[in-house]
């Protein structure tokens, strides 16, 4: 079957074939000169209800695990064959496309109008299938604060994905992370609205360049709406309503993308909001996404959303009424990569008029994206571009300096930066000492524990063989099994006098079956400790009781709660979060100082599993305040804990320092705009790059209680020793407002403005303004 | 100036002296031919504007800590002079009284129209003064799930309350305890919506009574409209909104309440709501409130909350703003205990006509509380009914019993009961053994330490001084002084061989500052850690490594998480949270087994501090299920943890055991309810007592996402080994109903009915009943 497919397709690698489709409609022919709608337009009114219903779903798993079609292929397409994933990530991209082609091709050919399918995947460290370059994780890319480095990275994902014939990705996340505990903050951009809407504006506008022909490259769906508080910390728990908190909270990154950008589509959460399941809320996805927030595009479920109305939320009757709720709340396409999918059970219910009119305008929505993005005119994957395209150099490159500006230098009593020359020892110790962790939508090219360079590989590349040595230590999880050995470890650690220990929480493909057992991190996971899993913390303890010189990295996309003693006594702490392929040889660029620490933390570190949420901008009746007399610094109880904490948002700590001017504010009264003028000094020895942030809060908000502070601006400025640069911000009054009641409004009057190097009232200087 | 005021005011001990004003109203004179109504509208007549915004606050703490008049007490009154308090909980009612006595006389004869104040005081566990008896906390009393028993308790505290002149109450608390950490559990009815309804029905149906002259006995305020699910567990912190989530959660018992009974006054709370300060939330205190739950009474702040509004949420300019916006959203009394007040600004605006209406209506609702509560015929306390009423043997009786029907068994391998014959010997350990824990609103004379029988004062009683000995082991929360001895416990328990711990969280008076530093628990607290403060867990560790039976006794107005180690290791395990004066002797009573345990939590014990909530009604959605094939039973890792604990709400131990039959639902449809009928056996060898609980589920919930199960209906039975009961509820469609965009929805089809003696689904037994 593959041979035949093969041969069948040699014709497909030259670019340009044109595989418009034949059919009878006037415009459907002229191609260009009509517009996407128009040319939808036209189709839809030659299609079947069948046909139509067809469009709302897909063939999420073309491919079984052994490159081989997947077996439920036929029996799927029959009645969901709008779009198409390729399956697990166990499959690498040079093997399947001549497959993935073929049937590809075939589903153009066979039928009867000729409608292709769009490619759609998950697309957050890069590719969903192997073979592509392995990106860090979104929270670490987000650490950067540096959003043209950013945008060189989706450009090159985008070519990637594009190179594979894919041309819609399940991405940006725009859920605000402050759930520390929720197992899939890897995947997000941090607990702050404003960056994450800023990292969404850029993935999407990036992602949706029009190409030469005028198609979007590859379209985008933001997603989950709307998420991020998750009760308990679990993926599809409830998430609670309150017009304010959502607009004020969770939809700001919703409403920066949508001001900015047009994505093509939105994916709901698997939530309930307000007790509503979001497949079935119309109020949040009529009133609220509609008309409140002006989202023009496609609406899809999540994986298996639809039919978890009937079997989980049992707020439908069967699968039929789940997918009649979800089409009358405003879906228009079905995820549904395993089970059996609700939306075709809709065929029964075309007789009703607004059934029909809604299928009419899911797949009009539907086929208005693939005339857009040109896959009528080009359905399948070049594959001579693929061959050029997958791992080009510049991609790589872009994975490394990526991950040298995610990974957060946290602590550093001055053992850092690690002299490479010399005759040095380093033992490399813990269970993430020799794998890689790049999260659970990376592929299996490194979820693969063996794959790329880990820790100990690039320690080797970079000091030598002589010079370094491994020891697990622990396991990631198992606190009983044989690969426990802390006093190997510990003598290791002696040995050499200088430890680097990796520790945290392993979020890789959930298909490798080999690691899944020690996971505690990723999709399906939630942190009901913040520690470190096994026996880390006894590993951790053991090494620092040896007084040995001791670096601390963590891994995994979470923020991890280190003990007192832990803090105390370790010499430097990094946080390299799912850094991508190339986190060990940046790690090693960073404790050597090749490469001078320039991240910052998008998501505070809580000081205990019980003191949460702990993101910065709280609000101010969020701290009750202690019993003061009694030494109580906050309610939190025991262990006497402060509101704010030593690591939060914004932190990160470079091998150079830093001074930032306090701020003048100038209202610009005719423009409506406050401008924030500061400069930057490098005050200490080295190049380095400093985030300047600039934080705000209305003095007094009538109506609605404002956070401790908020962010509205950043930008990351590189300067060498002595160099200074003077840093100006625009921002118009608009972006210092909030929503009332989902009106937006700016309170005149005065305002505390402040910048500085991060959230942490020690590391900012302030100044008043009055907006008039 | 005592003296003086003593026999001034002897005349007053004898009852029934009437101080009607002598105002020119004809109403007035006319006495009880007018309603309270009535009267009160002829008064506001005459009163000026200064009059009635001094109406609007009062004298928060009449008195000083040594029982003389607060210094502040003439400035005050001059603009807040509506209410009165007493003060510092450490003055002795006996004491103070003429005193008080005195300056209420005095406030009547000064007061140009004879208004006297009305007392108003918190009334957790009896007086707020001390000299009362003290009764179990809220959280205790309703793992009673003993309504007659409650009601008694309630009686008694009324007529305490009333001997000493205290006419208007704050409370009940109908705050749903959903967040284990925060502080103030122990003053709340546990964590169901219906339970806590119940509870706050009974109290305020008996509070509010009408004594033989028609006026009603003692006014109650709900409160704290609305609060429980406090972000990170703190005080002040915001409760997220949502119409659907409000009314299917934290609204409910105030549904249940307003629909039964009439309470005279509502307090809001500190949070905002929908991130607006519930002090000038006017959505919620209109709309909602007035409007969707037609609530007529008096609405007030809480200490400090209109100030608040300008010093903390800073969403008023100013004071007068803050008074003003309070008013505006419907505010109608201060309460100000210490700080400048906010409402005596508002005499500024009394040109603008809402402002002078809105006053209006808030001094026609107080004067109508003090016309209908008889203050005006009845303004002093009767000295000799006070004598003959604060500590009644009945009411001493009733405490008792209520402590003896609030301890929660949680565990026992068979140790229990201990026998109290014979020649064993006792060890009592930890810093709780010889103290009471009563609740940070309980009056000194139990928060006094020494006050009272402690657990090894009652040992003693009932054992003899030679079989007890008591050995504190550590302290509460130090874990550094000298009163650390844990080798001496362990000594002591290898000698008896037989121990007893009680270890927990410190609730007691703010006032008592010896033991102020040592609190954990009540208002100004959050627990960040809900294990044990201090050394206690690892003096806990140390009795159990000796492997001496050991019983655990928790104490604390909050569940507590307890190790596995410990779970499986100890023998028996009570739960006796802030138990009143006679926690002692019930405990000795309940280990000996002269009284058969037969409380249930109703508040569910987490299994870690970060697996939380942990209530047992949440939402199918809210377990995400685990990756089975892993051995991985929810989301939560690590720890691997279940959704549901193996301590949840109405879980609870007896000696005997109880088989309850299998129900049999029986629909009447013209009377629109469900009849579920059941039989309770006693199957064991000892009298007890049991609690049939019925919960409920609609098969399908359109349109809202409901709990895996609720509570519906419960009752306590006592049996004899072997006697049967036949137990029956009426059930009326409604209580099966939910609310829907603020609209009460009953689905009709298919329900499950679950009868049993825990929510546990191993302790349940279910029937299908169809809703027609």
């Amino acid at each position: 079957m593959l041979n035949a497919a093969l041969s069948a397709l040699a014709f497909a690698t030259a670019a340009s074939t044109d595989f418009t489709s034949s059919s009878s409609s006037s415009c459907q022919h002229r191609g260009k000169s009509c517009t996407a709608q128009q040319r939808a337009q036209a189709l839809l009114s030659q299609m079947t209800w069948e046909e139509k219903i067809g469009q709302m779903g897909g063939v999420r798993r073309i491919l079984s695990l052994d490159s081989t079609i997947n077996p439920n292929y036929e029996t799927i397409k029959k009645t969901q064959n709008g779009q198409m994933g390729f399956g697990p990530m166990f499959n690498w991209a040079k093997d399947i496309m001549p497959l993935v082609n073929s049937l590809r091709l075939e589903q153009v050919n066979s039928s009867r109008l000729h409608i292709p399918y769009i490619t759609v995947t998950d697309s957050i460290n890069g590719l969903l299938i192997s073979g592509g370059t392995v990106f860090p994780s979104n929270l670490a890319m987000s650490s950067s604060f540096n959003l043209p480095l950013f945008k060189g990275v989706v450009e090159a994902i985008r070519e990637e994905q594009l190179s594979i014939g894919v041309k819609w990705v399940l991405s940006p996340p725009l859920d605000v992370a402050r759930e520390p505990r929720y197992g899939r903050i890897g995947e997000l951009f941090g607990e702050d609205g404003y960056l994450i809407g800023e990292f969404g504006r850029v993935y999407v506008e990036t992602m949706e360049e029009k190409d030469e022909n005028g198609y979007t490259k590859v379209a985008c769906t933001i997603k989950h709406f709307v998420y991020g508080d998750a009760r308990g910390g679990v993926n599809t728990a409830c998430q609670y309503g309150g017009i304010n908190h959502l607009f004020n909270d969770q939809l700001r990154p919703y409403i920066h993308v949508l001001e900015t950008t047009s994505p093509a589509s939105l994916m709901v959460s698997y939530a309930t909001v307000d007790l509503v399941p979001m497949s079935a809320n119309e109020y949040m996805l009529q009133d609220i996404l509609r008309d409140k927030l002006g989202f023009k595009g496609l609406i899809m479920s999540d994986a298996f959303s639809i039919p978890n109305l009937y079997t989980q939320s049992k707020t439908a009757t069967s699968l039929e009424d789940a997918a009649l709720q979800a089409l009358n709340a405003g879906l228009q396409m079905e995820l549904a990569p395993g089970n059996p999918p609700a939306f075709p059970t809709l065929i029964s219910s075309i007789n009703d008029t607004r059934v029909a009119k809604l299928i009419d305008a899911a797949v009009l929505k539907m086929l208005e994206i693939k005339y857009a993005s040109g896959v009528f005119e080009q359905p399948l994957a070049n594959l001579n571009v693929m061959n050029k395209t997958l791992r080009a150099a510049a991609h790589l490159d872009l994975a490394r300096q990526m991950a040298r500006e995610s990974i957060v230098l946290l602590k550093n009593d001055g053992l850092l930066p690690y002299p490479l020359k010399g005759t040095g020892k380093l033992a490399i110790i813990g269970p993430f000492g020799d794998i890689l962790n790049p999260g659970s939508y990376a592929a299996v090219n490194v979820s693969n524990a063996r794959y790329g360079s880990s820790l100990y590989r690039s320690a080797v590349s970079a000091f030598g063989v002589d010079r370094v040595t491994f020891t697990q230590g622990c396991d990631i999880v198992d606190t009983t099994n044989a690969t426990n050995s802390i006093p190997d470890a510990v003598t290791a650690a002696k040995e050499a006098g200088f430890a680097v220990l990796m520790l945290g929480s392993l979020s890789d493909a959930p298909e490798d079956m080999t690691m899944a057992p020690k996971r505690t991190d990723g999709e399906f996971f939630a942190h009901a400790d913040l520690g470190f899993p096994g026996l880390q913390q006894e590993l951790l303890d053991a090494i620092l009781d040896t007084g040995v010189p001791t670096v601390l990295i963590l891994t995994g996309g979470q923020p991890f709660v280190l003990q007192q003693s832990t803090l105390s006594r370790v010499n430097a702490i990094f946080h390299s979060f799912l850094g991508g392929e190339f986190t060990g040889d940046a790690l090693i660029e960073l404790l050597t100082g090749r490469v001078n620490p320039s991240a910052k933390l998008t998501i505070s570190m809580p000081q205990h599993t019980g003191a949460i949420p702990a993101m910065y901008d709280y609000l101010p009746s969020d701290d009750q305040g202690g019993w003061a007399s009694l030494g109580y610094q906050s309610a939190w109880q025991f262990p006497n804990l402060t509101r704010t904490v030593p690591m939060p948002f914004g932190f990160g700590l470079s091998y150079t320092t830093f001074d930032i001017s306090t701020p003048i504010a100038t209202v610009q009264e005719k423009n409506k705009a406050v401008v924030v003028a500061t400069t930057v000094r490098n005050t200490g020895t080295r190049k380095g790059k400093e985030v300047v942030q600039v934080y705000f809060r209305p003095a007094t908000t009538r109506g609605l209680e404002f956070p401790v502070k908020r962010l509205v601006r950043f930008e990351k400025v590189e300067l060498a020793p002595g160099e200074s640069r003077d840093v100006n911000f625009n921002i118009p009054y608009k972006d210092l407002g909030v929503w009332i009641n989902a009106k937006p409004t700016t309170f005149m009057g005065l305002y505390n403005i402040w910048v500085g190097s991060s959230s942490r009232e020690e590391d900012l200087r302030m100044v008043n303004v009055t907006l008039v």
